[in-house]
């Protein structure tokens, strides 16, 4: 395709994106599409013939549309927002129009240099130590691994250059609790430390967050056992609950056996833009890692993972490669993001950071995440003064974890009488708001009992949108317990 | 931004785009800025209130045009291709439009579901093994870790449900050639088997091509020793010289001993979808993975890094996790692509893909590919025949290694006599050509000194423009001999 023909259907793409953006409140919410329907509607081989560019338009109409859950919808409240702003789109169109290659400074200079200063620019921001330096990563899943490879190799006098993990005698150990997001676990399992040598830390059991003195604990236990502690996982807003580790009272515990401390604030990060809201990460200046998604609640288009690190030598010998073919005169001077993260080629992300901050403004941003915590609180107002309902974890960031019970199945004191009646209802009257498409919420266990997530923070959720779910939330309900 | 901010800025940009990609031919290829150039034009904050989109068009004219290497210029013969259509672009925007969130089948059946279609339709036109399975990784140093881990976890029965690669006794040993990419050795470290396991075996002193008895006396030394081999590398068309590991005589060698054999074919593989090209995988049915860049050669934006695996259920034993707030009804009807590799969440790149392959047609596809490897051969054959130089590896492929070489430093059999005059004399040579804008060649070291890659297969790059690549590379030598 060439210039004149990507001018012509990008113009007719640009309308239908414009256009399908403002129609998604007209959406349902989730995709109602079922398993192997999508798939089903296309072709089983590619074409020899180019197609015209109206058929694509026409089968992102009928058969994508349908196909996806409208995360960008109001009335969206699942999972964890997942804002992908038109700001930050338009940033990534340009990286796409730019097609450069991002392997080295050499390269393409600028993709290094505008995420140098991109990255920097929400180091301020956020108030993270000065001294810190910033890398974008695809996931949070990409940066807990590479952040416990790092603590791995730190740990062993970097064993990688010798007999891997494999020729370490002593089993390293590494820590958080069973509120982690999975891709904790997972990371551990890749980087070879073994599930065994895992430990899930007891938490508070109001405030779900760990208690330094049951890391102290678990930490002296493996000691005395012969192990030797790696690194402890610090959930800052657990995807559970929003849960808040006390990463001031873990630290000094960390730093007194050379633990490696990862701050794993995927989704509660955007919340450091407000200076009311820096006590999340008292303390971060003892860590060596915190990584947060821009992809969610601020809303640049993912994948767009930041990863800080107190000291980026322990990336870059663990991580760094120099083949004759990537050498060049000014390699000492500049930074090669490739020996930061696991892929050699990165795309030009800085770009959709820097147009979503440049085009929305920071001052719009933290409106808007003000917006979602006020809207937060709300929500949890009405759910704690409702009978009946009950909210079941602190409301701190913009997550609500409510229940609906029934009388009966659950105590005054909270103490769940009948856990399969009452799980059957929550599932039912929350199956029955998201298949109506009218809203979308999250089901979760808590406590071995289910609950919902109600995660505001969308772009478009207003106060009404709110209310609007609250009204959902309890016509469900009544009917779940009705019938 | 809202929908009709976006569709006003968006028109501009898709002009700019088309504008830009029309007068690359006018722009020098390789980047003229100096380290920390671009980030002195920036500012040091981000800015409070929203900016006009025309100030970030006019910085993405003035600041990061100059600040790239332009490697969608038709003479740019640098690294590997790094093809960036307008047709996939298209396909990214809808994606960026579309802002689906990709952590489950049920958060965007279409998003799981047209990934899966159209790496089922590169399989069938790369006539990959009927049963395989394919997944979108963003790089090949991704997909080569995520082998590898799933290479080390099989040949452990999965030592990660249990004390992980620290807990395993004898040590497992990987093997590949020097030749291998440089991600090769990092994934071989990230992964925890140590460098003091990683084998290099030998190759044929012409082609570069490893060789099978080297290989099986390494195995055999190893197994000898208590250690267990547990994967071999085959490299189909190195970085180096794209020379081509014999897939059909290693494949008997590691299924002797059990081992994992990974297929990197991350520039070569777009020649599979030429039926005369698939030599280059005979034996291929008996791997275990392979992978390859639709983001170089074919053309399609990066990040597009395919996967192939022969059993997904290696990938996802090792990859795979389950938390409540992740479950659906469907689960054991559909695919889950977050148990196909490290991150949870994914963009949805299949659509660059589908747009590639539908606008484009794979007729003209295959004619762009077929129009590469013959100006490879043009450029081979001038090569060889004119006085003074040489071609320095078999070209198979798209990219043509060579040397300029003045009296007395080589002699007619080929050995270098005098190398600090030689590779002094190359170095010169390439860097007249790269730092005069007019073409971007790679120097690489080759059994110790130093060579010039020419690789072949830009978009844009036609006969015309090698042919006048070959006269800049000769007025080049003739200049660096006489000063």
């Amino acid at each position: 395709m060439g210039p004149e023909e990507f001018r012509a259907a990008g113009h007719e793409l640009i309308d239908w994106i414009a256009d399908y953006r403002a129609r998604i409140p007209q959406l349902p919410v989730q995709a109602q599409v079922g398993p192997g329907e999508v798939a089903g509607k296309l072709p089983g081989n590619a074409p020899e013939e180019a197609e015209p560019f109206s058929r694509l338009l026409a089968d992102l109409e009928s058969i994508v549309v349908p196909g996806v859950t409208q995360v960008q919808h109001p009335r969206y409240f699942g999972w964890f927002p997942a804002n992908s702003t038109l700001s930050s789109a338009l940033g990534d169109l340009a990286s796409a129009g730019l097609g450069a290659l991002g392997i080295t400074w050499q390269s393409a200079p600028a993709l290094t240099e505008v995420e140098e200063v991109v990255v920097e620019w929400l180091r301020e921001l956020t108030a993270l130590p000065r001294s810190w330096r910033g890398v974008i990563q695809d996931t949070a899943s990409t940066a807990c691994l590479v952040a416990l490879l790092a603590a791995r190799e730190r740990a062993t006098d970097y064993s990688e250059v010798r007999g891997g993990l494999q020729a370490e005698s002593a089993p390293l150990t590494v820590y958080t609790t069973e509120h982690a997001h999975s891709s904790v676990l997972k990371a551990v399992a890749l980087a070879g430390f073994g599930r065994d040598n895992f430990r899930l830390v007891g938490v508070d059991p109001v405030t779900y967050a760990m208690r330094p003195e049951a890391l102290a604990a678990a930490i002296e236990a493996d000691v005395a056992a012969g192990r030797r502690p790696a690194a402890v996982v610090v959930n800052v807003g657990t995807t559970g609950t929003t849960a808040v580790d006390p990463l001031a009272e873990i630290v000094p515990l960390a730093q007194r056996y050379g633990m490696w401390v990862h701050v794993d604030a995927a989704m509660a990060g955007s919340a450091l833009l407000l200076p009311e809201m820096r006590w999340l990460v008292d303390g971060v200046e003892g860590a060596d890692s915190l990584n947060w998604n821009p992809h969610k609640w601020l809303g640049t288009l993912g994948d767009c993972s930041l990863l800080y690190v107190a000291d980026p030598a322990h990336l870059i010998r663990v991580m760094s490669t120099n083949p004759s073919y990537l050498r060049s005169a000014v390699d000492g001077e500049v930074t090669q993001y490739k020996d930061w993260g696991i892929p050699l080629g990165r795309r030009f992300r800085a770009l959709k950071l820097w147009f979503h901050l440049r085009l929305d403004g920071v001052e719009a941003i933290r409106a808007r995440l003000r917006r979602d915590l006020d809207n937060a609180r709300w929500l949890a107002d009405q759910v704690s003064s409702a009978p009946g309902w009950r909210v079941l974890a602190p409301v701190g960031l913009q997550t609500v974890v409510l229940r609906h019970e029934p009388a009966g199945l659950v105590s005054d004191a909270g103490a769940v009488l009948d856990a399969g009646a009452l799980n059957a209802h929550t599932l039912a009257w929350a199956d029955s708001v998201n298949g109506s498409g009218a809203a979308l919420v999250t089901p979760s266990l808590l406590d071995g009992a289910w609950s919902v997530r109600v995660s505001i923070g969308a772009e478009t959720t207003e106060r009404s949108d709110v209310e609007q779910l609250w009204r959902l939330l309890q016509h469900a309900a009544t009917i779940a317990e009705a019938g």
